[in-house]
């Protein structure tokens, strides 16, 4: 059984992870943290926990939290890179959910997160923690950088076309849509009730902190530069992504388009690459760790369209974070993550 | 032609206001205050106006105030008791859409809204700026306290039932439930989208600073004590309240009920008593400055239902309070607000 | 292991059962019948079940559903009163979540679903399957009614209220809410989006089929005679339903309010009586077989309030009947229902 | 005074007809025409009319209809082809809101529509109705097609690009999402609140029908073939249409691409070009006849983005309809337009 840890568990990553935690038959969380809620009961503030979880937010040490075998950074970017070193060097493994261990570009991650990294040498080891391009290292990796929400559905739409060489990789476009818990949970004008319901919009149009992210891990897969124009809206749903992706052909290989999804993610336990025709509703994941992908072939085959949804909060973060901790330790890596989508 | 003064139109009544202002042919927006906004075009905070509106915040001061023939407070409660004597003594109408001037009974208001109150004698002449109940003394009002939405709506609902001693006064039940848009424009995180979207739930159960209002009127209205069970809850929709009401009768006069709605509200522009077996929506007022009622006696006689519907934002607030001007002004009371309902 | 056949599963309540069971240590989806469907691949409707389930509808027949161990009718009303007997008499235990089986006085019965009853002799050893008031009854039923979604909320938030005789039993009111699944999945103008969205309603309001249910029930738990004013309306939102009600106390015992909610409910794995002060929302049950209930006594201790939640699809449907099949063959009654409600 | 007379008044681009002419103080609705509903109050189907308007659905006839000086139908396609012909004949001019009137190429018409056009010569004398690049030729028109919702939207974002030569006609890329209302008053197991409610997906992918409308009008506006990619999606919300667009320029022209936007709608009273930095959200148009319009060019000047919006039901339908009476009948092209967006 495994002792988890959880820093910051006030916000929507972090009841998820307690949620998914709470069906995982090989793992217990030994310890929830929060500054502003100490001696608060987690359950007061989601009594959807209620009745099945007796646990009390306390002051994060590195006493507690050294116990752990494994550490949850369920807070916002900057507070992983301050105490994930005193961990690992505890032998505790860690895995942050925010961003401070995603990128190795630090000029572009101090550019969009407008902080010094305070952990540079940890971040030079951190593994990207998408398992579908990363497994083997995640396997023996101390720290771990949970993909942003954004970045898995487009990263996953994109992989198989940009491996195989099949579209220019200066052409790709991403209109993705996004459920507001992608925010987060925090007093917030833009995303009040009043404002967002009933409502679309684009927004961050000026640059979006996953598009360097986006941009980086893709590049890899290709191993060329990638043209990327990423346009967020927010959608006025709860929980999912939905990423429309466009790239142009380089060579008329319509056949070919599906053929590489399918042996991308042959054996994937999280991708779903659904029939000819058909395509993905947000809902269709809606709480569970799926990535569910549908495409199509332009009539004069020069160009392809991707649709890829995800729940932002289990595939796009929480979720995510328990398959990459069930690699680490040397799981099943579907443990704990066999939740269906709940539909309607 | 009118000269408008606005005071705050940073909130959901200012812009609405604004929207309903535009429309109305003796009526000109002489300014609009707001001291955080000072400098900025409105049109940038609300762009649904770009292209009709050309204004800019300016800082409030009675110099400006003091030129309009009457200004509308937008603003919290607490800030129109602090300026409203000023105003009114240079002979500027005052129409105040918070709390300030809705009660005559301070030491519940007080008791409500936690601060003193700062303009007693003025208080002691105001209006309670509901028309179906107070239209002449609105006629030659200095100061008007414009109800507040809940208000508005239960006390259309009850009214007929207890000016004619239908119900037994001690026996009334208001299951109200409204838009989020009546908890203002505002960062708080209980009224972020993902803490309302796809959700439902009573709140306020402790008490709602709405109840001692609607008490207060409704004694007003029946001439004995009034025993009222008032329970808001917050729907996932943007504006609209839905009330249902319950009240035992007081004689088993089934017939009698439907007539006593007929006659209070006959004239009534904007009060719309639907036929027998129907029973209004939200959106079929949404946008409007109507309040739609429909009701059932039960079948053995013993009680009445009541479902009252109104626009938070119209009849529940800036609607409501330019039917106001224009009762106070000598105008044709539905000036500017014959706009229907937005369906869907 | 448990051999499940599901009667009807193109519904909400059947693609629910397939959801949950999926999760079921102790049970398998041997057959899903659908006549319309048949030979169609059930993900292929519900692509969320894709990657877990390989089902496909096949028509319904006594040969096969009689090799199952227990048999869900997932279907409309008037369906299970035709098949239950023949599956009963080769030792199937049936569980209806429709309204077959649930009340006991045919006249109403009829009156209300409008068809003629076509299985009276089962319907007399039928069980009501509200394991909170019938737990004993069910471990032995061979046909068992699972309770509406409304009645069920109803139900066991009047119950404890009624059993120890606190309130005035001819006062009742229940002021309920529901979201559009309760609607089911089916073509029907007034529940199309444009309809219900954004938009609040009261509907029924001339009679609704749970009221007899409700009162049949009510009327077992008080030994006396029922006054149930039910008032339902239309939530925009997909699942939960939230009921508010009303009674009278008969003596000012305000303690004892408390008090006999946590006795009656005492031991029960899905009743969660929330603290003082403390009133549950929908999303605290979403997916979930949780009752949450929430209680007020007023100031004057002549009433109470009473908030009752849960999900019309789990606790509400799908996840009770899976309860009363967890209860009839002597497993655990949590067994496969464990999960917690997806917040937000 | 012009005498209006609407066929086929439940759906919602008639009741949005009704409620924007009943505030236009030049056009009286003599006649509205419903087979099904014949003898039936208008404002039984839809409440929010009550009050203002009292109207009688009645059965549609050349006599009647004949004495109108202007027939708008609000019908599905292929009605309009049917009675428009006899109309004109008596010197009735004629808006059809559907899409009989649209398309010059017959052959791409009969196949996305699926039925033979029967009224061929009067189609050739259709005036496709935007006024924003048809503006004469609609005050002549005897027979006007009034554009489809997404076709507006996407037809003026890339008018201004296009009629100047900025960029590439093959490169164009229309992303574009709808609120449900688009899909009209119907019942359709894809539009019911549980299956659109919390829910997002592309749809339509395999062609949708104004897919054709769209390349036609954008080719005559180019002067040149087009090149589109043209992606439908389905929001859950009532009204709203945002295309994101996206071509390639064909010349590193950036300051041009503004001021080409500005050029083109110099004077336009309903399209809205947001400053620079700013773009659109739909509410911004909720109930108002405008489109408004954000744009940007890519860093490297390869590529522009464009955000349009407009409500489908307004400027997407029944608002245009009226603008292009105005236009045909030299009134004000604003006239009964001047709605501001209802915000929130």
């Amino acid at each position: 059984m495994l002792n988890v840890g959880i820093v910051g568990g006030t916000g929507y990553t972090g009841v998820e992870l307690i949620r998914l935690l709470s069906m995982h038959p090989q793992a217990s969380i030994a310890t929830i943290t929060s500054r502003t809620e100490e001696g608060m009961s987690v359950s007061e503030i989601f009594p959807s926990l209620r009745g099945r979880l007796d646990l009390t937010f306390v002051k994060p040490s590195i006493d507690i939290l050294g116990q752990c075998d494994v550490v949850f950074f369920a807070t916002p970017h900057g507070v992983a890179m301050q105490q994930a070193q005193d961990l690992v060097d505890t032998g505790v493994r860690v895995i942050d959910l925010a961003a401070d261990f995603r990128m190795k570009d630090l000029t572009h991650w101090e550019k969009w997160y407008g902080i010094d990294h305070q952990a540079r040498q940890l971040l030079e080891e951190a593994v990207y923690g998408l398992p579908e391009i990363n497994r083997e290292k995640i396997k023996e990796a101390r720290i771990v950088g949970n993909p942003g929400c954004y970045a898995t559905a487009i990263e996953l739409g994109f992989a198989p076309l940009l491996s195989s060489g099949l579209v220019d990789s200066s052409s790709l476009i991403a209109d993705a849509k996004s459920g507001v818990s992608g925010a987060g949970r925090k007093e917030d004008l833009g995303i009040i009730y009043s404002e967002v319901g009933d409502n679309f919009k684009a927004y961050g149009l000026r640059g979006h902190r996953h598009h360097p992210e986006i941009v980086e891990i893709l590049r890899g897969i290709a191993g060329t530069d990638i043209g990327l124009r990423f346009t967020p809206h927010l959608l006025p749903i709860n929980r999912g992504i939905l990423a429309t992706l466009y790239a142009n052909l380089s060579v008329p290989a319509a056949h070919e388009v599906r053929s590489s999804f399918e042996a991308f993610f042959e054996n994937e336990p999280f991708v779903d690459i659904l029939p000819e025709g058909q395509f993905p509703d947000t809902r269709s994941v809606r709480g569970s760790n799926f990535c569910k992908i549908g495409m199509q072939v332009s009539e004069d085959a020069s160009s392809v369209l991707v649709v890829s949804v995800l729940d932002n909060l289990v595939k796009g973060a929480s979720g995510q974070a328990i398959q990459n901790m069930n690699i680490m330790f040397g799981l099943d890596e579907t443990m704990g993550l066999n939740g269906l989508g709940l539909v309607p």
